[in-house]
């Protein structure tokens, strides 16, 4: 995590592995709620005073991160682009954490760090410093930084377009697909880049080509990951921030090199149709992804050489028309 | 390179790279010859006092290294396994250099370490300790330690089987082949793996799979490299001991990644076939190949982790047997 240690704000701990040399993703700490959104299956609409407002809230978001990639996603293909803005770090992440830059300006508050948005919010803050955050420009604090929740959280507080990502009865299978993905995969090629000892890192390969298998398995009959799938969901974009940055990135730099997406039959084409679908590619940035990556973790890629493969095209024939269910076509 | 730097063996400098970023690969210093011996295409049998004799000549060699496979697949394809002595090294190399373990002794010497070898040749000696080194028993000296002599040498001197890999009406197209694929590929993998620099990885990719994609083209049409294809020659031999290696180590520890091995249609059969030519797989040992590589780069591997992908199998089919052309058959 990005903490304060003697003063200085420390990224190693990003990286953490624990004493069995297994990484250990720390929790996200700000888990407000907008007013209306519904957290799980099952369960009622939230009730809160962060009410889901035209131009009130503002994505903090670094375009090489997949959690802040789902955010991204959910905000485009629900239409929301005019409602909430958005703006990105610097992909490189050194010593001070995901830092803003010229290119890449703060546009609230002119900051250089975005910890100075978390201590903006709570002046006391020591904790992890991630993308997405959610900010609220109204009451001037970060109302969440959990991926898994703003994505959630931004389906159905606001009204957005009719393609709802999260509707009410599949809402229980994208719950179980969301977990199911997350330790194997989303944070499984994590777990495999991050690992201290060798018995880490092969557990968490088995544990992720396993999981890669069951899906490719699965995505033979069905275009979408959710109950009948025939229609892109929640499922979708956090299995998509994943599989997109694994030929890349994970295959190489997470020596996730069992096998790349492109040589999955199934997996590979459904890649290729989501980044297809209308609003998905323009919240890809390759370039900052691998730059992100290689550039940023020296303690596995010391000399921070970006590497430049593999030739392969997300824009080529992605072969899934023939299966029921068509892709949203968000405006 | 191994070197004496204030009274230490130094291995750091194996991954020499000079100011531009370039890896500069350093020459090696014992060059002698064996009697009878032809250096290259055009040229004499070498005269010296270094006769071939049955028992006399020992190789160090490691089944990691790619250079001193070469040395190894000959000894073997020609039929010496009963005139040369051989003994591995420990694969991994730390600050000590190359190492004798009790798993891999020194026969001769009982050393602990193989720069004690170079030392016991040259008592001055400060420069590189590197394997293939070709041992005389007799006049206790190492005879040549740079392995597209020693290939050559072994080839030529040494009665053998009848299976030449460097016949006379052939040498002129071997010695092309083999100097055409050394700074591109043999070497090239190390520019990429080793630079310094974003732009010194860049070219080294970019020469590397501009040679891949030719030679692929090349063995569309024969079953191996030089002249009419037909046989399997020293070209064969050093193109192997790159591709055998590639898709378990160069394309991820080296971020040689634009592409892998197997999916070159023709590379890749090619790379089987070679494999499956009776005496070639003995001469393979992916786990020393692996261990060595992941574990000895501590400037561009810190954590040591070993990568275990990808899942490909060197003993499927490899549909070269409709090309002319025989693999040699050696006992």
């Amino acid at each position: 995590m990005n903490m304060l240690v003697d003063g200085e704000w420390r990224t190693g701990a990003y990286e953490y592995t624990d004493e069995s040399g297994e990484f250990d993703r720390q929790e996200s700490s700000f888990r407000d709620w907008l007013d209306g959104g519904v957290a799980a299956a099952g369960e009622e609409p939230v009730s809160s005073t962060f009410t889901p407002e035209s131009g009130r809230y503002h994505l903090y978001i670094c375009r090489a991160c997949p959690w802040a990639h789902r955010a991204a996603m959910v905000r485009r293909l629900r239409g929301l682009t005019d409602e909430i803005s958005v703006s990105l770090v610097q992909p490189e992440r050194y010593d001070q954490g995901w830092e803003f830059s010229d290119d890449h300006p703060d546009p609230l508050h002119g900051y250089d760090y975005l910890r100075e948005v978390y201590t903006d919010a709570d002046p006391g803050y020591t904790g992890r410093v991630t993308v997405p955050a959610l900010w609220d420009k109204q009451t001037e604090t970060i109302v969440n930084n959990e991926s898994s929740e703003i994505m959630r959280m931004l389906d159905t507080a606001f009204d957005g377009n009719d393609a709802s990502l999260y509707p009410e009865d599949r809402r229980e299978a994208i719950d179980e697909i969301v977990d199911a993905i997350y330790g194997p995969i989303n944070n499984g090629v994590y777990r495999a880049g991050f690992a201290g000892t060798q018995g880490a890192y092969e557990d968490a390969v088995d544990d992720l080509f396993d999981a890669l298998d069951h899906w490719d398995a699965v995505l033979a009959d069905q275009r979408y990951l959710a109950g009948d799938g025939e229609r892109l969901t929640l499922a979708d974009v956090a299995m998509f921030a994943t599989l997109i940055r694994f030929d890349h990135v994970y295959h190489t730099h997470f020596k996730c090199n069992r096998r790349a997406i492109h040589e999955y039959p199934n997996l590979w084409g459904y890649t290729k149709d989501l980044y297809q679908t209308r609003g998905i590619a323009e919240t890809v940035n390759m370039d900052h992804i691998t730059r992100h990556y290689y550039g940023s973790h020296a303690d596995i890629n010391p000399k921070r050489i970006v590497a430049t493969g593999p030739d392969i095209d997300f824009d080529e024939s992605h072969g899934r028309d023939g299966l029921s269910g068509e892709p949203p076509l968000p405006q």
